[in-house]
């Protein structure tokens, strides 16, 4: 399984920064490959200062050796070793009518101390965080996200979507990070689904990835903007920054793993703003988006 | 204690936000009152787009009530109640060669759930950022802190001096915020030091803050810049982000006791950037800041 979802990921991503570049039309992506010193690594590839794409990174990699101590406590075992191997993504784009884009698909293996497997799980997902809403964008991604869970199950469109809407929330300013898709984890063997069906299952969503998110940005990269759209962009990237920081367990998991810093933060937007208590103007478009952040919609009735 | 300390900090807002306000010639604080739900309350003064001040915050609260749940934990105590209080401040100025500056003097009671005073101590500190670094000024910060301290004991310069560096400290970087200054907590009546010593302590430090920063900011608010010097500020400053959101247990008290989250985070500066994989130019007065992060110096030999 480990071979068979590193290929996965290594052609997904090939896949992905391609059709980036091409929508892109003028910046290109860079690659560095790195080297975990406790063991494994990854290769990053980072976009920056595109026609459509501001700052973005699709990263592959695969580390593996001890499970350090602050994670031994988290999963709640002691003297154990772990692989993990994953794609992940954020595409901030330049135009404030491109919502960003987050993607993680990932896997898990943990061993005992004799390097026998005891577990292995699957998890991941894909949320949109757009700056000003679009319904029909939000319709879009989530159906597509519906429709790649549904050739698996009937219940996880809306399991997955739930958790993520939780998920990616927060708590400290009482809203959701953006309008949601799909969160998912510990994925396990179970009776009902084996390891190879939690496979066939991520990697449909890995797929149904481009889908989801292409036809947004080719419908709005060309609206025009003015530096009052640019800069509440810019605010609402401070909440990514929040987010990112105080909350995100992924964030979180990098850092107590020593993992490579810059492939970690290379989430984080290129320009933010922080002001003194923001408030968006009443009855305006930035405001609907605020309201809307905080209760999530059913986006597919 | 409460009361004198509460009154110490008022008086104190009051002195140095009208400095500031004298120095910065343009922008006035803005004050808002606010009141927790729980108990207590505060009183937050920010200036925002002055001329030497892009973004700062110099605001005193007093909260009180059962001690959150994380909060027993991290005390290591159960049903407690508690009583805090304190003055924090950063200044992020538009002049990338004025530093940001941070200060804090808090005081803390807890009671158990008959109300019974159990312990009580002070806590606080001042540090300096700087985006370029003149030693001088580093010096001077340094030396005001030490005669703040010598005036109590001859060590609480050098002790508190390290508890700074290791405290204010990137460790996911392996670089300091900012070039240090004065970082101490859990001060306790002792045989050789009541609450009241620790009292005339904190209050000598809070005292010597103007001294120890105005100069500076007179000294270098009117040196000339460009858009690459304001870039690396920018880019600096999403360091001072990181590390408020990572790693600041005052931030994550505040959190943690839902405190007013715009009082919390007016510390994020206004403007800042991520780019991937920054490095300054070998040799460049940005490089040299970067190498003094990398290990503390003892500015006072």
């Amino acid at each position: 399984m480990k071979e068979k979802f590193v290929a996965y990921i290594r052609a997904l991503q090939n896949t992905i920064t391609s059709e980036l570049e091409k929508i892109d039309g003028k910046a290109l992506f860079r690659e560095d490959l790195w080297d975990r010193p406790e063991g494994g690594g990854g290769r990053t590839r980072v976009i920056e200062n595109g026609s459509v794409f501001e700052k973005g990174g699709v990263n592959i990699s695969e580390v593996h050796g001890i499970l350090p101590e602050s994670m031994q406590q988290y999963f709640g075992v002691t003297d154990a070793n772990f692989f993990a191997c994953g794609l992940s993504l954020v595409l901030h784009p330049v135009n404030p009518y491109v919502p960003t884009v987050h993607a993680n698909w990932r896997y898990f293996e943990l061993y005992d101390s004799n390097g026998t497997l005891v577990d292995q799980w699957f998890g991941g997902g894909q949320d949109l965080t757009p700056y000003y809403l679009f319904e029909e964008d939000a319709i879009h991604f989530h159906k597509v996200c519906k429709k790649a869970c549904d050739v698996h199950s009937s219940d996880f469109y809306s399991e997955f979507k739930k958790k993520c809407d939780s998920y990616f929330y927060n708590a400290h300013r009482e809203e959701a990070r953006g309008i949601g898709g799909l969160f998912f984890d510990y994925l396990k063997n179970t009776e009902s689904f084996s390891i190879e069906a939690w496979y066939d299952f991520v990697t449909e969503v890995g797929d149904s990835f481009l889908e989801a998110y292409l036809p947004i940005v080719q419908k709005r990269k060309n609206i025009s903007f003015q530096k009052a759209q640019k800069n509440w962009q810019e605010i609402r990237r401070g909440r990514y920054v929040e987010f990112n920081l105080v909350h995100d367990k992924g964030t979180l998991f990098g850092l107590k793993t020593n993992g490579r810093i810059e492939s970690i933060l290379m989430s984080l937007p290129p320009h933010v703003q922080w002001h003194y208590d923001y408030h968006p103007e009443i009855n305006s478009e930035e405001e609907k988006l605020v309201k809307i952040l905080r209760s999530p919609i059913d986006w597919i009735k």
